[in-house]
């Protein structure tokens, strides 16, 4: 068993988010996962990898930049990130990358 | 106070390491902070994530395809690579990106 995303052969693309929470829930956690179910059923979405302790790191994948854009401006998801912005998160950075090689066991 | 990478402008490019541990410990951890150390003495190194629960993502980062292949076949490195592949780990996926864009707070 292995929760590692059963991505296709590159190239695809990668949204790496790393965060830093803001202390208390304030309504993240059902956020959170709302957000990994809506992204799962959005066009071009490969799969989900996200590690949480006092660092975040979440990796989207995605099958090209069309498609991390419609999901970016998702009206459920545009009211995440704004909360994101005022209240969860003390830091983050959002890096969108094209995977180019891959490999593994 | 934030560990997230503090890298510069994109593009440069991300090694991003999902993984499953296999039982126990088996000298991990010391060679996991040692590989750490000795990356960031690499040329070209910019940073580096790492969150570990069940699943395990690490996110290093460099200036460019190079500087990611010479990491790659460091002499110490390459033993640790032949230990993950032996011992320490059930499942992984390395995969090596160009970040084209990014932003946060």
């Amino acid at each position: 068993m292995s929760d590692i995303a059963p991505t296709p052969e590159p190239p695809y693309y990668a949204v790496i988010f790393s965060s830093h929470r803001t202390a208390g829930d304030k309504g993240y956690d059902d956020m959170a996962t709302r957000m990994v179910e809506l992204a799962a059923q959005q066009p071009g979405f490969l799969g989900i990898e996200s590690v949480k302790e006092d660092l975040g790191i979440t990796v989207s994948y995605w099958d090209n930049l069309e498609s991390i854009k419609n999901w970016k401006k998702n009206t459920e998801h545009l009211e995440a990130q704004r909360l994101g912005h005022q209240q969860w998160y003390s830091h983050f950075r959002v890096r969108i990358a094209r995977v180019e090689r891959d490999y593994g066991i």
